[in-house]
Parts: structure tokens; sequence; C-alpha cells
């Protein structure tokens, strides 16, 4: 206990109030409401080291409550990040490191970028299954290089949001006893008073999902303090601390209104709080010496930290070195020698078996042989792991309070699934993929979003991805999912039309930064023998090795001559493809078929690639796809040259849904021939699928 | 109680075993297993008319767990729909009433389509609501009209997902007591045990919603009957009633294991099963003649319950003449005599004043004009009332336990939102609408898409629709959403350019069955003044009355001669085309500009109309849109021809970011002079933001 401990907290609450009235937005409310509690967790607990923010076992913090962006950047600013005035002055202002929400990557300190509510609630039950399946890999007694809690700020909003549910249910069953949320009770939504929408009885509802549920007051430190080093002692459960607090905190008009939110308090009110709590009204942005010196302290404390830290884990190496060496290619993200001989061993046999194999089949596979090499991946299902081909057969589980094997059993909780990865890829350390069919990656799409954002590592396996799906019908086949992912700005979607493709896709998945989302067949696919590929010299070796790195390629050349007609497709089209390019040759029309696996890997090549596999001269390309045709005529340039699905599917076995939906060797030959001006009666006219 | 009880119940047992293995896929265990006690709640409880499917005041039933929608085809063929034997024998096949999962519309009797985990969890909250509005609205002492119970069965899966928890949560604060969810504690998923991933005390969280909880043994058929009674009793809370089943019940080798869940029993374990409840073995799809009779009863009963609510109806008629009126206008989905008469007015004068106005400023004005004539419109917003301009001033609010009006405070609860607004409008009777930002449409896409599956006519609106949304930066700026959304079939999406286009939006949402989402601006727009509109003279009444009825239209022609160049945008960007056609005719450029609210509107155009606004001849063609240019090429066929976003935006002022990412106007001439090959210098290259 310090006698400043007061004026810090007012620093923070005038720095937030200053800034947002500067930037004329922004939410003062929150950080004004919760800068006691964060300050007593971040100067009384919280081990970091604002001079090597990327120190590895430091303890994470999480502001879920994004929208108070201040009382993060205030904390770090006064902590001695590398976060200045001038960018505290800055705030919401174009090439600040003070972006309205906070982003990762942006800003030195900022772990994961938060805003959209329950992202970070989520986001830390990741960051602490890291921790876990770290400690659990690498600790030895009396060596322990991983031991951090996982601290966040959460805000009603958070709490009503369903992922909140989702992610405090898994953290809950697992028993993840070093995730500590402070919970900002201000009571005070956008709209009002919480009591205008909500009545949970909280405590009730986090002790169902097995948590240590503390109540106290925000405002009194001491009872702050106590809770954290309570729940700090809690270690068989997760914690939630409910903080009663005041939003606004310190306004004589504002304190505990609406109005306190999401606007600046105006420059009269602004000068009544610092009137209030006794605060020079000049100059804005005022930080006390005795404050900064104060809270400056976290620099020397973290180095020394780090410092215990590092020769520890020096003790570690000497004691063991193979694991010091897997710990450090783990942190640098780096994968071991040889780590995709086998893959391409199997790639190999699989193009010789010529047997044929569902694509999610083949990812089993892939990730299978991978996890024999590459130690950190870490993952599951939710809760259709057997459907998926996501478990790792010869390892085992995710268990709650123990970590047998890096099989995670999530549960029915898509959005807390990718949320939970998100954390674990930003914690580091790891490399997590999960699973769930393509029709519901729907439910995680504000996940999957911020993944893209923040540059997460996450490995997304969605499988059943068509009408191939059949018998389940409209509800679970995927019609435009595959357009609204790839609408997503820094995502990789790979759709691999066989065995070989699939392999290929991990072996991309697994080298790439940034998030990528595989979609996989349910029903068997023939093997595409490449027989007939045609390479550009200086694609050579890159596509004898991946084809699929390059996103798309010329899989079957015209015969003889320079191709009239060019048919695209990807996934479990292609073969339909290559057979309608065998009704096309018989009828002199000289087609290449192009296999698509990825657009944004096509999009990354040099245009003289691109030019190669699609050239201008060539004007009539056809697009088959088993989903919307929204997005295609970017290849096509033809609305009337893309074969999709327009209308959501049916339940019917696959077979027959392909054929009535217009996805037939004939029906695509007879549509390519009415694109070049030869049409030929078209024997089964589509029902209403293709356009 | 019956002696034929036990018989019935193994009925549906087999009956959906059989079509399962018949089917040669499907989920027979749920229905095996919850067979009892959704036969004590059809025969002893559930008011319905088998001959009248569309009777108001029946009571609803949905099935959340909709993968055993054998037991939904079972009880509706049993008590006498319109579902034959057939049918049931061609359970998920082409062509079939009897889907995979349930499809509303397709099968009389199935009230939602489910499938997709907690949706129809969510969906009864809805209707419930929707019950509630109406009763309010009409009910007078003696003369009670509306007044009925909303079941569902839901399932660990639905309880797991997160969509459970805001609906629970939402039901439990507005005190619903006429809702009534039979859960079916199998304690089985499809990775094994749920006990694999799930550890929540189900009677405690619900509790802490404020649910009414009750547990019982699930094949105890008199437990269960009087937990509906008592459930049916306690009307100041939803009830939740906990009945322990066992899934796959009566199959010897498969009873309580995940194998039971999704996939047949196989001959072998099917003539077993048949075996052990002492059932012919043959033929399959058997129904004891005194089966069909004793369920049967239905029709009757059903015929005397609508009877008897019809002569109440026309007593209520003959005392309340003018609320029958409006309840029959209600009920056909009906719009009351000049119910946009004042809506028209208003575009006038905002046309004659010329004022800049937000989009979303413009929509909370058309709503509350239409709210003077339009009695049924309910709903609300995601707590973000204020910035989505959803309120009704002149209104009250949907309380808990009682309606006020019609102004629902949903709670930050996106998901459980829309499909609640999903179930008001599958209720019928109301019109139901709801918002929140563009960019959070994100969180209730599930629901989106089941909308647009079921044609369920909500409105969603979607305010804060771009990079306009200035400093809270890009996890609150919208890229792809317009693309995910425009990708769903069925959705109508439109984006409206000023005031006026709003309010013709509006026009459009309120006369069209189906959901409809509207994407609004968060800031100012100037109003488009309709000097230089061309119409086709077969549209011309149309667009007088609404051009945006007919998705695009060319809104300023090129000033004398025949267009070189078309430039089209939807919503904000659209007054920066007008400009930028001004710098273009200024250099001798002759320019059409198109705005473009809807492209599902403009495709349903005739061609003949499709082709006067982007005659083929015209080859340049310009699209901008402050989005990603997913999909753009449709109409511009050049991939360069987009201006767009290609990253995520940024935090900053909304007007800086427009001109960082080269939404200006010199910049849109310029690309459009370079596109016609006569290139002058871009004065402020964009930042990688367009391509």
């Amino acid at each position: 206990m310090s006698p400043l401990d007061p004026l810090c907290i007012d620093t923070i609450r005038m720095l937030s109030a200053d800034a947002v009235q500067r930037a004329r937005s922004g939410h003062p409310g929150m950080p004004m409401g919760a800068a006691s509690m964060a300050y007593a967790l971040w100067t009384r607990f919280l081990r970091h080291d604002p001079r090597h923010p990327d120190w590895p076992d430091r303890d994470r913090f999480l502001l879920s409550a994004g929208h108070g962006s201040m009382l993060l950047y205030s904390l770090l600013h006064l902590s001695g990040y590398e976060l200045s005035r001038d960018e505290i002055r800055n705030f919401r202002q174009w090439g600040s490191r003070t972006p309205g929400h906070p982003e990762h990557g942006l800003t030195p300190g900022v772990e994961v970028t938060s805003g959209p509510l329950g992202q970070g609630f989520a986001n830390g039950v990741g960051m602490a299954m890291a921790e876990r399946f770290l400690a659990a890999r690498f600790n030895r007694p009396g060596r322990t290089i991983v031991d951090h809690f996982t601290y966040a700020i959460v805000s009603d909003g958070d709490l009503m949001e369903g992922i909140s549910h989702e992610a405090a249910s898994l953290a809950g069953h697992l028993k993840l006893g070093k995730l500590i949320y402070l919970y900002d009770d201000n009571r005070i939504t956008i709209e009002g008073a919480t009591s205008l929408a909500w009545s949970d009885d909280t405590r009730r509802r986090f002790e169902a999902y097995g948590w240590h549920v503390q109540q106290v007051d925000g405002d009194d430190l001491e009872a702050v303090t106590g809770a954290i080093a309570h729940a700090r002692e809690t270690l068989d459960r997760p914690s939630l601390i409910a903080a009663r607090t005041h939003i606004g905190h310190g306004s004589p008009n504002r304190q505990d209104s609406a109005k306190a939110h999401g606007e600046p308090l105006g420059e009269e009110e602004l000068a009544r709080t610092k009137q209030a709590l006794g605060w020079p009204l000049e100059p804005a942005f005022h930080v006390p010496e005795e404050v900064r010196a104060h809270m400056g302290q976290a620099v020397a404390r973290g180095e020394a930290w780090e410092h215990e830290w590092r020769a520890g884990l020096d003790a570690y190496a000497r004691a063991f070195p193979a694991d010091k060496a897997e710990w450090d290619l783990w942190m640098s993200r780096g994968l071991p020698e040889g780590w995709d001989e086998e893959l391409r061993a199997e790639a190999e046999k699989i193009d010789a078996a010529g047997q044929p194999m569902a694509t999610r089949a083949a990812s089993g596979r892939a990730l299978n042989l991978l996890a024999r090499k590459v130690g950190n991946l870490v993952g599951g299902s939710a809760d259709l792991g057997p459907s998926n081909n996501t478990t790792l057969t010869d390892h085992g589980d995710f268990l709650p309070g123990a970590v047998e094997g890096p099989n995670v059993h999530f549960g029915v909780r898509e959005h807390a699934m990718a949320a939970a990865v998100n954390g674990m890829a930003l914690h580091g350390g790891v490399r997590p993929y999960c699973g769930t069919f393509l029709v519901f990656s729907d439910y995680m799409r504000p996940s999957l979003r911020l993944a893209a954002m923040s540059h997460a590592s996450g490995i997304f396996i969605f499988t059943h991805d068509s009408i191939g799906v059949g018998e389940d019908g409209p509800t679970h086949q995927p019609i435009e999912h595959l357009a609204a992912l790839r609408a997503i700005p820094g995502l990789v979607v790979i759709r691999p039309a066989d065995a070989r493709e699939t392999i290929e896709a991990w072996q991309v998945a697994l080298r790439r930064g940034g998030p990528v989302a595989l979609a996989l067949s349910r029903q068997k696919l023939p093997s595409l023998q490449r027989t007939r590929v045609r390479l550009r010299e200086e694609t050579r070796q890159a596509a004898d090795e991946a084809a699929v790195a390059l996103g798309a390629y010329v899989l079957s050349e015209a015969a003889g001559e320079a191709p009239e007609v060019i048919l695209i497709a990807t996934g479990s089209e292609v073969a339909r493809w290559v057979e309608a390019q065998g009704r096309l040759e018989a009828g002199r029309v000289a087609t290449r078929v192009v296999s698509m696996p990825s657009w944004e890997l096509f999009e990354e090549q040099p245009e003289a690639y691109r030019r190669f596999v699609l050239p201008k001269a060539v004007k009539v390309r056809l697009a088959v796809e088993a989903a919307a045709p929204f997005g295609w005529e970017r290849y096509t340039l033809d609305p009337r040259a893309v074969i999709g699905m327009t209308r959501f599917g049916a339940s019917a076995p696959g077979p027959v849904l392909f054929e009535k939906f217009g996805f037939t060797a004939d029906a695509i030959a007879a549509r390519a021939l009415a694109l070049l001006g030869r049409p030929l009666p078209d024997p089964q006219p589509p029902i209403g699928a293709s356009r």
C-alpha cells in the first residue's frame, strides 16, 4: 500500500478522460470506473516487463471490454511501455498506436485485439489453455519455466454475449485455475441501467460453471487486492471477481449514467470532474512526477522478474538441453527438421494407390502424420471430432485439471472454440487448430475476423463443405460460406480437390503466419492424377512440391493445341471438370482444367503466373463450385459462366443432389459449348441451381 | 392415462428407427430416447389442430434438437397431420416432406427450421414474446383470443451453444412464463459422454437466469406429466424440465452410447431392438391399429379446440369489431390503408429541405412514422438503441411481465435477438425488427441464414455500415459484411444512399415477404437531388414511387450524349460518385451514375431493365463501395474497376479514412480515366485500399 495510490488512480482516470476529450470521441466512463481495480492488479500482481513485452512467461492481461482502451493505454504509458505521451494525445487518430479499441501487433503490451464483446473473455481461456499445455510439456520438478496467470477485465456486455457462456463453461470444465477475471460491474449499458435487459444472478451462473466467485467493492483497493490474492490461491477453478464500480467515477453529473459510456465528458464536465477530484485543470494529460516515478517502478520490477526467469531458463537449458531446444523452436514458431517428410511420402503413396478418399479423411491423416514431428499442435473439434477427423489418435486428451495430450474436447461451442484458438495462437508456443462443419463457420465469424485482423495463426478445419453433405439437408449444407470466408481480408481459405491437395494444404497452413481455413469434403473424391499438369518453368519446382501453394494451377492442359475454354473448379468439383474436359475434347474443344484451391494464394502470385494460368486470350472461362457463385465473375468475367448454387440445398443423398442441381460433366460441357456459341441440347436441365 | 401409452411410445420409437434405417442415414437415438416425454406433451397438453396447422392460437411446439426430426415426423404422422406413411418411408429423400432436419414451410406442423443447435431454443423465446404482445394488444376481460404456450424439446447441444445463454437470459428477464422447455438430458454427444466437455450445473445455471427448473425421469410418463402441469401453473417464469432420458432407448447394444446418435441402428441391431421391445420384426413402419386410433384422437380434440376458439373469436368480433379487423389485418400480414402516406410526405419534405442526414437517422424517422399506422411493429436493439435509431419514441417498453409497448431491450445479445425475431416472424401477427452495428451482423449469421431459409420476415437494421464509423477503428468497421450478407440466398440487402432512399427501403421492407437487411450510415449524407434521373418508360411509375424497389437506377444521366463510363455505387459512396461525375464531365467524359442500393432487387428485374441501367455497350463500369470489393466484378466485369477496401480499416475520424483509403471524387475520376486509357496523375494514391 502506498500513499500515492489514490493519486495514481486519479492520474489514470484523468489521462483517459483527457484523451477522449481531445479525440472528441471514445469511452471515458469505463476507464474512470475501473481504474482502481486495474491499478491494484497492475501494481500489486501483474508479472510483466514493460521493456520486454514479449517475455514468454509474463502474466497475460486482456481488456475484454476493449472500448475502455484508454484504461489500458494509460496503464501501459505509466508503467513504462513504449507508448509515449504523444501517442496518448493522438488517441484515435490516423497513424497512432492508440486506436479506438486495442489492436494486437500495433501497440506494445496489447495481448489481443478486443472490442467486439465477449471475444477477449474467450481469448483468455485459450491463453490459459496454452499456458497449461506448455507447463505440462516443459516444467520439471524444481525447474519451472512456464507459470503465469491470465487476467482480464470483462464487462456486463461481455457477460451478456453468448460466447461468454461457452467460454466460461469450457474454462470451468477444464478447471483453468490460473484464469482470473475482474468483472467491471458498473450496472450501466448503452441503453441505460443493465437492469433494463438483464436480470442474471451472475454469481450463481458462474458457480454453475464451476467457477470461484467473489464479490467486492471495486473502489476498495484493499478488498480488490484481497480478492485477487484469494483467486491466485484458488488453483482448482477459474475465478471471477465481481467488482462493483461506478462508470464515469468522479464526474459529478455523469457518474453512474449511460452518458458516461460512449462520449467525451465535454469541456465543462471534464473541468468539474477535475475540480471534484482536486486535479489541476491545466495542462491536459497531466502526470504528477511522483506518479510517474511510482508506477514507473514496473520497469525495474519487470526486469528483475524477467532476469530471474531467464536465469531459470539457463539452468533448465543445462539440465534439459533437448527440451530447451524444443522450447526455442516452439517459441520462435519454427518447424523441426524434416517436419513434412512423412507428409510428402504419404502424398506419393496416396497418388500411387489412386484410391478415392474424402479430403476430410486425408486431412486427418495429414494432421496425425504432422503430429509425430510437430509436438505443439493442440486442438480438437466442437463435438464433431469423429466427423472432422481432428483427433490425434496416438495422443491423449486435454483433460480437466491435467494435460494428458493435445486433444481438446471443445464441446458444442464453436464460437468460444475459435476465440480460444486465437488466444492460444497469440499466447505463442503452441500451434492451435479446431474443427466443425463448414456451415457452422457462421457461429464463429466474429472470432475468424479477429484472427485475420490480429494475424493469429490458428488452423480452422471445416468439413462437410457442400451439398455433398447429402441427407442432413439445407440446414447443414454450406452455400454462402466459401464466399463469406473469402471476403474476410487476410484469411486464407483452401478447398483442396483430392487427398494430395489436402496434404499440400496442410503444408501451406503450417508454414503460414495468420489464420488458414480448410474446406474439406465429407464424401470420397477420386485421386486426381497429375499427368497433364502444365507448369511454368519458374514455378515448376514450387508446384512439384506443392501446387496448392500457388493457389491455382493447370491441372490438365488442353491436348495438343491452345485452349479455347478454361474450366476452373475447386474441391469436389474438380474431378467433374476433368470428366467434362473429356466430353469437350471428344467434341474437339481444346479445354484446359484449372484447379483453384485458394483464391488468396493465387492472388499473391506474380501477375505473370496469374496470366499463365488464366491467359487473357482465352475468353471462355467457366467456373464451377457447389456453393454460391458469388464472386466468381472475378475470374470468369461473365456472370453466365459460373455454375453454382443460387438457392439453399435439399435433403437427399449427395450424388442425387449433385445431379439434380446440375453439377454433372454433361451439364458442364453443355454450358461450355453454349458459351462458345456451339450449343448442344442439355439433357438434364438443372433445377434453378445455376445461372 | 391410457393402457395404450407404452405401445404408442414404442410406435414412435420404431417408426423413427425404421425410417432412419431405410434412409441409411439419420439420428435414431434422440427420437427413441425422447419418445416418452414428447408423447406426454403431445397427447396430454399440446393444444393443436392437425387439420388446421395454422390455427393462430395453437400451442407452439419446436424441436430445437432438429436432428431428432423423425420424432417430430412420427408425432405429426400419428396425430393426423397431412404427412403420410409414404412420406415417413421417404425420409431424407429428394422431394419428400421429411427432410433430414425439420424445415418450416415444407412440412405441415413444423413451426421452425431447426438443426443448427440453439436456434430453436431462441426461436421459442420470440414465439412467446409474440404471444405476449398479441395477448396484451387484443385480449379483453372475458374475451381471450390469444392464450397459448410455447413448448420445445432442447438438447445438451442446444444448452452448450452460446445462443442458449442469451435466449435463456432474455426469457428469464422478460419473465416469459408461458415458455416451457423439455431438456432431453441423455448425457451423450457425438464425441461420447457429455461429461467429456461439459460440467455445468444446469439447474443452477437456469435458476440464475430466473427460470423455474424441475428435474424428472424422462421415461416416467406420470412424472413428466406432473412437471409439465406444474410448469404451466408457473406463469411468472419460463420453465425448464430437465428430463433424464436414454439415447437409443430400447436398443440392447446402442442405448446410452454415442453410436446411437447419428447413424442407423443397422439391420441386426434394429431387429434386436424390436425383439427387446416385443415389436413385430415385419413389416417395417408398423403402426398398430389401436395406436393409430388412440393418437388420431388429436384430430377431433384439435377440431373441438379450434372450433371453441373460433366461436370465441366470433363473439370478440361482435364486441370489438375494430379490434377484430385489426386482428385480421395482422394475421394476414396486411398493411392498413394509407400505411405509407406519411412516409411519402416525409420523403418529399426531406428532399425539399435538402439537408444532410445520416441514413440511420432517416431510418429512425421512417420507423417512427410507420409505427403510427402499423401497430404490430415490435423490436429494438442489442443495446444500441440510441445508435441504431430503433426506438419507437411515442411508444412504451416490452417489460418483464408486462407489455407497455413494442420497444424491446434485447440486451447485448445479437444472436438471440435475431433468432427471437425469426421466432416472432414465424409466430405471425407481429412484424419484428431489430438493430445492431453492421459489423456485428457476424454475431447473428446462423439466424440470418435460417431467416432466409424459412422466409421469416424480420427486418434487420444494421447501422454504422462502413469505415465511416471512424474512430472506433477496424474492430467496429464492417468490410466483408456486405458481401457476406449478399451471398446468403434469399436475404434482401439494401444500402440506401440518402434519406429518401432509406424511406423507400422501408417501404420495400414492409411489403416484402422474407427477411430484409438494411445497411445504414453512421455519418450524415447529402440529399441526392434526383434531377438527372433517367427512367425507362415501363418503370417510370414504380421508380417515381420508390426507385429503391428496382434495386438500381440511373440516378444521374450523362449530360447530352451517350455515356462512356458508368459509375456504380451504393450508400454513402453515391454522393462521391456524383461529385466524380462532375469532374469527369468537366474533362468531357460522358458519365452516368447508377445508384445500386440492392443487388437482390436489381437481379429480380426483367433483363430489359437491367440492360437499360447497365447497357452492354458501355464497357467501362467502375464500382465503388467502402467495403470489400468481393463480388462487384459481376457488374463491372473487370477486377480493376472496383474501388473498395481490401484490408481492414483504421481508427481515425471518418472523413480522414475516406480520404486515406482513396474514396475521393478525384481518385474515382482518375481511376475512370485510367480505365478509359486516358490516365491523369492521381494526386493522392490510396493506401493499399483499392485494387
